[in-house]
């Protein structure tokens, strides 16, 4: 894995052979993004699969389920990664003891290529939503580095930029973990697409000068009914979006829409470590001695969210109607 | 001067003889809260009157008027500056010469410590809007720091914790500079207030969970119309806390208060470093490379504000009559 933790300064990657590293990279955020933890966590299970294949049959299945349940809890918003390991437990479950770990790696391997090929088609439908010369507005990384590679929301971007050179890109710096200084304004930057960097609280302002002409940013959960959880400093940008009447998109693969909760209430929110708050690197910028709420994601509310791009077409409220189409074959 | 750079970690305090250097510590914000400055910009022209005693008359007077208008200009936003500085111009260009030095040092006094004697005002009338157990939100740093003592908003809060040891203070970080983090947190912990660091995008989300009754900011200019500009980051607060209909409050003295333009559109707003963004303490936090944009203020329009809390009463809404009234003798 390409470790996260480390840029923008280093590009360093990390070998993962077993489940319980995986798991750990998932939770330290060595890999973070909704559909890339998804990703990394079938192949955990593809790890526990070959670390455990010397176990009788009984055994090595139980240990799969335990590893996959491990996996699965090992952050809680994202349900890219509860869809990832559920597509996998029929596997460890019904195949053939023999077949266990070839089949799991061919579906691991699917749906990394499937990831990829969703944030392209993405990216096409996306672009058309964006204006001749868009500023558009973004929040944490919803880019390559958070999928398979391309991205969601940056995938739009990308999508739009190779038709039209004249757009840009303002990234939120995204605290407390600054994936969008150190993530999203890298990726930008490496494609030669102009980022400027501004802090999270900074966006409302621009907005209200007439600077940003769309904002787009990916999911980590999306309810039936079109709420959508997203990195932390999320919701008050579709707050402002909403009173300067500019566009909010949400860009993410179906594999973050979650149909069995009706709202966003139901949502489990990550709190975060208190680290993360009172120190960057090894500055500390806080007194001790004093109290730390540190939530990972909040809920945008559907009735802010003009559409959401999904790879298999666009949908516009009334969410509840809209989104059980995307599914449909 | 304390010197707020160095807050929370050490408790410095820097010795200024010369009107130049204390326009540096304007501009690098050793000292900084539009109060404050106020302050400090008086004892600059003081500064100078000392320093060039020596000079002949006119051109003695020549030489303060000059270093005045530099003191003037060393921020651009808060008006107290301009306020503070203008109040000493009659006494430059018309008070005997050789009284010039001594009726400076009065009137920079004077302001110093009607300045204290507001926030105290400002504090109890304040209190009242506070409810109780209140969970106060506030951005920035609108304390004693950011004041002769005691502070605008923050006067407010230890007004209302004063009566009431139940309230609690949700602070945000505010980067870039992280006065929150760095001022506020430490403020509030001296006095033995209970304080919750947030980072800047985590307000909205604790509003919608209910679990803020109500918002106080300071501010750095309030136009004729009641258009605040305050620290970057505001704006976006004002717009939840209307959204959830929690109470919104502008805390400052009546020199923030600039009845000579009709609105917010006027207020020039700082640009600032872009090395304010892109490293914090030692640690540079995205690319080189990349653009950055700074603006130090936002402006908060007047219809998103309850009430402005003044020393001479609390206005609300038109603050276009309003305002003006709280001036009346």
């Amino acid at each position: 894995m390409l470790d996260q933790t480390a840029l923008p300064e280093t590009v360093r990657y990390l070998d993962y052979t077993c489940p319980e590293a995986v798991a750990q990279a998932i939770k330290t955020m060595v890999v973070r993004g909704a559909p890339a933890i998804g990703i990394a966590g079938a192949y955990g299970v593809v790890l526990s699969a070959r670390q455990h294949r010397g176990l009788e049959e009984v055994a090595y299945r139980e240990q799969l389920m335990r590893d996959a349940q491990m996996l699965r809890e090992s952050r809680p918003t994202a349900v890219n990664l509860m869809w990832a390991i559920d597509a996998l437990l029929p596997v460890i479950q019904n195949t053939p003891r023999e077949q266990v770990l070839t089949v799991l790696t061919d579906r691991a391997k699917t749906i990394h290529e499937e990831d990829l090929a969703a944030c392209h088609r993405m990216g096409q439908l996306g672009a058309e939503l964006m204006p001749k010369g868009a500023r558009i507005l973004t929040h944490c990384n919803a880019g390559a580095l958070a999928t398979a590679g391309y991205g969601t929301a940056l995938g739009v971007v990308r999508s739009a930029f190779e038709q039209d050179a004249s757009i840009q890109v303002f990234a939120d710096e995204t605290r407390p973990r600054l994936q969008g200084a150190k993530l999203t304004a890298w990726e930008l930057q490496q494609d030669g697409i102009p980022v400027t960097l501004i802090c999270d609280g900074m966006g409302a302002s621009l907005m209200r000068q007439g600077q940003i002409d769309c904002v787009i940013v990916g999911a980590d959960r999306i309810a039936a009914n079109g709420d959508t959880a997203n990195k932390i400093g999320t919701y008050p940008l579709a707050l402002a979006a909403h009173v300067h009447q500019i566009p909010f998109y949400v860009a993410a693969p179906r594999t973050t829409i979650d149909l069995s909760i009706s709202d966003g209430e139901a949502i489990p929110i990550e709190l975060r470590d208190e680290a993360e708050i009172h120190s960057i690197g090894f500055e500390r910028i806080c007194p001790e001695g004093i109290a730390f709420y540190n939530p990972a994601f909040d809920v945008t509310p559907a009735r802010y969210i003009t559409a959401i791009i999904t790879e298999a077409g666009i949908a516009r409220p009334d969410y509840q109607t809209s989104l059980p189409t995307l599914f449909l074959p």
